[in-house]
């Protein structure tokens, strides 16, 4: 029995009732926060003050006035990502709104810094309007290194990265499109090595065309896929729907070769490669028409489209986004070093090249030890940021 | 002879000339920027990673969901400031814009770190439009746990700081104002003393009523002092004037109790208590006119408004901003301490008795050992910050 569940004795007592959170490692370990800031030059003489701080810092504040490019070597700018949200499309939670947003922030926050070495600080803003959005992006852009946008709602999240991307001089990157369709790439790439395909000769279908759904779509294009069907809650995208939003219409009009229609399972049939980013289900009699030897990549979160155990009746490689399952894909294989090397390389946006090469250095990591269980490297691998980041910023230079 | 200094040699390298900033230490100090992110959790695990990010992050975003006020426990809200700016006044160099006046902004970050232990991230906005700022500020205000406003140039930060505090929930507070305000009359307090007088009883000149010294006078009449002129380039404040802003209009009708007018020499006619905070220089001659055995504090930086070897010609106490004088007066010894109890007591603003128990409490620090040369503590004495934190904690309290 927990600790104040005597009713009697409650009452007479003036402490405060234990939460449910109390004696729970999950908010143990949130308790305060998961970060912090820290000073990275003494402070402990009036000497270090009158350089750190008035009246030196002065003579910085007018070499970079004088020069605005200064900052990024005179200021922390330089290796700071602002993580940004509007907290509508956390995890697999929705619309929580900014508060409830801050620690899957913070969580992104301490992952940047200790795969990429990247300080990166949570914005989580009071406003899901695209125009306030963008604007307040834009008036706080001198404060940062790089925008990394989170957990913001399809469609808005597709305009709001677009005219940041074009109006900032720094890269914008919303990681729930390009993070999960960099390291899809890099799965789906070392998965056609394992089964001794061509990614360009398999038949692709993505569940789900939403933000990671579209980018996915249009990172496997962009990185050598071919056969490329997606399917929304209404069905096939094909260039004959009327429902369809711009960005579905554009990826409608760049998949689907072969013209097909109806639902999931019209798509699957012949299939080779499932990958589910939908958050819904896909029942199991739309996998029998999958040729066999494939792939299913079921990446939502928590559950799975299908589940591992029964995706692997219908395929040779099978993923999720679950860390106690084979093969977790999990954007944290990509963002760190995206970062890491765009700002290395003082890149001002991330070009399509930029992320094949990030999807190729991840997938390289494991490339001589790929079993079907290991498709991608651990989130954990201390490899995998550091090979991503020299190959962004060779791709971000060249 | 700097290296590259030879032409000759240089124009047959490919490798760029030396900067002026090379083998400063200044610079050298500031390369990289003067601060970093850290995480307070451990993530060597898949464990760790349970707990802290997915899937073990959502349970406590379903809290904060239910329960906003949880955020503060259970996010680094709790313990974190936004150090924001337009850059239209920084310092003494005025309107160098955001990304020059990120050096600053990073050192008044790390001082409320190392005397205040709050984690403060600078935020040098694009804008320095009122409506665009306070829209701004607005947005990402759920980021934070406070608001520290700096170097915003007057008349524009009255009406940001004030539309601020009344549209957030978390405690709005412009430095260049109430920290310059706070340590005055913690200096006044103890000059006081010194000259076994009352504060009360004092003639009281303010040179300069901009964003410093309209704050300094209010400050000083809510402390007790009942004899305030103020002063600006123009010359006395009095309800006459029909050249005032609204805040020089009020400033104007609580101050002058004498009707008098003209100029800075005029004021200074019979006065005890010189406070510069205008940035021009004030000729000697004016100074003839005080009442000996008072107090001259001249606080412009870098160029005091007197040098304190002219000021002690007519006063027993003199002050200046910079740590190369006696009597260092530098709101580092209120902002870290203030901010602190505001956290601690989860103050949603910060009253006029919150700061005057700051300025009691700095005051009362060196009160056993005040002396000419010593009216207030050195900015880098560790008891300021938490002596000044436990009396705004109790004020906002009480």
């Amino acid at each position: 029995m927990p600790a104040g569940s005597d009713d009697s004795l409650r009452e007479v007592s003036d402490v405060s009732p234990p939460t449910p959170y109390e004696s729970d490692p999950v908010f143990e370990l949130h308790r305060g926060g998961k970060m912090a800031v820290q000073s990275t030059v003494g402070l402990s003489s009036r000497e270090d003050l009158a350089l750190a701080y008035t009246p030196g810092v002065a003579r910085v504040c007018e070499a970079i006035a004088a020069d605005p490019s200064l900052a990024r070597e005179y200021t922390w700018t330089g290796h700071t990502v602002a993580v940004v949200t509007d907290g509508s499309a956390v995890l697999g939670l929705g619309n929580i709104g900014p508060r409830a947003a801050m620690p899957v922030m913070e969580g992104k926050a301490v992952l940047f810094k200790q795969f990429g070495g990247v300080d990166a600080v949570p914005i989580c803003l009071d406003t899901q309007d695209t125009e306030e959005i963008i604007r307040t992006v834009t008036a706080l852009a001198p404060s940062f290194g790089g925008i990394n946008l989170e957990d913001i709602s399809a469609p808005r999240c597709f305009e709001i990265e677009r005219r940041l991307d074009d109006a900032l001089p720094i890269p914008v990157f919303h990681d729930d499109q390009h993070g999960t369709a960099i390291v899809v790439l890099a799965a789906l790439t070392n998965a056609a090595r394992l089964l001794d395909r061509k990614v360009g000769d398999l038949r692709i279908v993505i569940s789900g065309a939403g933000a990671a759904g579209v980018a996915v779509a249009r990172m496997l294009l962009a990185g050598g896929a071919s056969d490329v069907v997606a399917v929304d809650s209404r069905g096939v995208l094909h260039v004959d729907r009327d429902d369809l939003n711009p960005e579905k219409r554009v990826l409608a009009a760049a998949t689907n070769p072969r013209g097909i229609s109806g639902g999931i399972a019209d798509a699957l049939r012949g299939a080779d490669v499932l990958i589910g980013v939908s958050g819904g289900t896909i029942e199991e009699a739309a996998l029998a028409g999958m040729t066999p030897g494939g792939a299913i990549f079921a990446l939502a979160n928590p559950n799975p489209e299908v589940h591992p155990s029964v995706a692997q009746r219908y395929a040779s490689v099978v993923a999720t986004g679950r860390s106690d399952f084979p093969n977790q894909i999990n954007n944290v294989l990509a963002f760190p070093g995206v970062f890491r090397g765009a700002l290395d390389a003082r890149a001002s946006t991330i070009t399509d090249a930029m992320k094949i090469a990030a999807a190729g250095a991840i997938a390289n990591v494991v490339d001589d030890s790929v079993t079907a269980d290991a498709i991608v490297p651990s989130p954990l691998d201390p490899r995998v940021a550091p090979a991503v980041a020299a190959a962004v910023a060779e791709a971000a230079s060249s």
